[in-house]
């Protein structure tokens, strides 16, 4: 009997060896890190010397680092009415992507009526000309556009969409949590105001994540509020160990990501060959820079969820798209943006790799693919529905 | 040289045994618990595991538990306007008490406009005939009061408030995260409508937390928002280790919570005693009952904040107050609440014991009075300043 294939690793990641040790080390540190005795201050160490690994692998200040519960909370967090550049005015409106996750869709503290919602073309990629009309000439509003799509891995042209945000006098939020330890990127790269990230899609540990801003960034409101932890920008007593594996997982993604986005590359480019040769496959986003680790694909007629289940029975964890709808099957929103065709969208299946991805995996996924798209084959419209 | 003494235990209690063995066993599940495959699955039972353990530990019905990333959020989610239970009339404005926690006095979602305070009596218990007058024939409101304060450890009369509350159609929630494990308690014996409650004060880990509903509370609007997690009420991927140790943390507590309380309270008599031995040693809210670890007491003259450095330097841990507000050192909003002096509640020094405390912790911190109140003895007003 074959093992277990893990090919989700977009919805979340295993933890990494240091992320385990550094949890492992530090999950007795009883102190808090606002007590001022000895156990406390061990324990603020922690915090800050994993602000400072942050900090340091975005090229942002640490004291404009702030750790939240996730890369959700982080993005509620950023997407605050008021927000200003010193010398700059508060940004009045919210301007999102459809491609954003559903954390940046909720809109944080913006009314509905506050929100606009910018165009993608068929590759996933954010519509410029369509931004510029959005912005040009109307009350100042802060942008949120995602780095990479979670679903499809398409990376946006951040730089060139930061240019026309800070042409306009606009804040930009750039939700960088699927993109980060996968492409190499800093906050002054992106021309980025604002940044979410996440502990959990690098082999941090679930419940972890940061927003960090520039330096000429004012407004942050807390959401969590009561202690005057994070520079009163974020209560509660802060995850010690969590955050300290964190910073151990960001200093082992970094190092590793130049080897581990080769080989993924690699895998994928076998992966999405042997997709292709079954069954019509279509792979989303293929003629657009993509994170080196994500497959979006769909055949026509199959249904995802029932593939998702047939996958899971071979042994190989699939994912039907965004895993943060808590299980509630829903078509892609972001293949909708896309204007791919209602068919196609329901069966959409995501394949992500991880650092722990090896030819066989591969070779089991194909395995099986070649099994379930035989189903298909036989003409069978309703897909793999048997299974 | 003698070892550390942790006498913090009310700011952030070490990780019990069961609780690491919960992080151990679990933190290389990697599937997100909204997957619908084997390692998604696998996550969602480790969730709903420790979900069940928190309604069985409070007798709540699972569903009505809410996880978050710890009090604080549970408090500032707890805290929303227009909360109803079924039938009732929607809250309009919120009653707090004046000795509650930063994120409760912070309001949550209510405006500042639409809060009342009510005041405590001299042992920092709630004046009843005060609320009534403040509930008596006006809009609904939300009365939010803790169940023990974690400064003077003082329990409040949960029923007998929830009955003023419930008189006057008003709903009452709870912050029960400094009671929890400390004292037997249940949703019903409370006859609260919402309960928070922490995992880091329990043995479990940082960074984790819960709001519990009674069954039909209505119109909890998630403060986090994005994905369908926790029934729609707290968006984001689960803490799922975390939340698997809080659930471990748990089971241990309560379990161990009647021999715990009695070693103690016995320990903390000691305690006490040779702390009333020296320098006219005052201890708040002695005439009222209170959790069984807590010890809150000052000395004219005193300067806590050195005293802690003081004790620090004996090897024991000891604080100022709550640890919540990121170092900076306020005079304690409860003991001013109380009506004691200014010059007694600049020494307020907090001792809290825990389920390891041994004997030898009470000579260790008794030993260290007796040296350090020695200072005082000779009649320097200025107290510790020297060391």
């Amino acid at each position: 009997m074959n093992s277990r294939v893990y090919l989700d690793w977009n919805a979340t990641a295993p933890l990494r060896p240091q992320a385990r040790a550094a949890l492992a080390t530090h999950w007795n540190v009883a102190g808090n890190p606002s007590s001022i005795h000895e156990e406390g201050r061990a324990a603020r160490s922690l915090v800050e010397a994993a602000r400072d690994a942050l900090a340091r692998a975005v090229s942002a200040d640490a004291r404009n680092v702030i750790f939240t519960s996730g890369g959700t909370e982080a993005n509620g967090l950023a997407l605050t009415p008021g927000l200003f550049r010193k010398g700059g005015k508060p940004c009045e409106r919210l301007v999102i992507s459809a491609i954003e996750h559903a954390s940046v869709l909720a809109g944080g503290r913006f009314l509905p009526e506050q929100m606009t919602i910018a165009p993608v073309d068929g590759d996933g990629i954010v519509d410029r000309d369509a931004l510029r009309v959005l912005l040009h000439g109307k009350p100042a509003a802060l942008v949120s556009m995602m780095l990479a799509n979670n679903e499809t891995g398409a990376i946006q042209p951040i730089g060139e969409i930061a240019d026309i945000v800070h042409a306009t006098g606009c804040l930009l939020h750039v939700d960088a949590v699927q993109a980060f330890g996968k492409i190499p990127f800093t906050l002054g790269e992106l021309k980025a105001d604002l940044l979410s990230l996440s502990a959990h899609k690098i082999g941090g540990p679930k419940g972890v994540g940061a927003l960090v801003l520039t330096n000429d960034i004012e407004g942050v409101a807390a959401t969590i509020r009561g202690g005057g932890q994070e520079r009163g920008r974020r209560a509660g007593t802060e995850n010690v160990a969590g955050i300290a594996a964190f910073g151990a997982a960001i200093e082992a993604a970094l190092g590793g990501m130049p080897a581990e986005s080769e080989a993924m590359v690699n895998l994928r480019a076998r992966l999405e060959s042997g997709l292709k040769r079954h069954a019509g496959a279509v792979i989303f986003s293929e003629a657009v820079p993509r994170l080196p680790n994500t497959t979006l694909f769909s055949v026509p007629g199959l249904s995802a969820e029932t593939a998702v289940i047939a996958f899971d029975l071979e042994g190989i964890a699939v994912s039907s798209g965004s895993a943060c709808s808590s299980g509630k099957v829903q078509p892609s929103h972001v293949l909708a943006a896309m204007g791919v065709a209602p068919g196609l969208i329901r069966g959409a299946l995501r394949l992500s790799l991880g650092w722990q991805t090896q030819d066989a995996d591969i070779d089991q996924c194909l395995e099986a693919w070649r099994k379930l798209s035989g189903v298909l084959g036989r003409g069978n419209e309703t897909g793999l529905e048997r299974f």
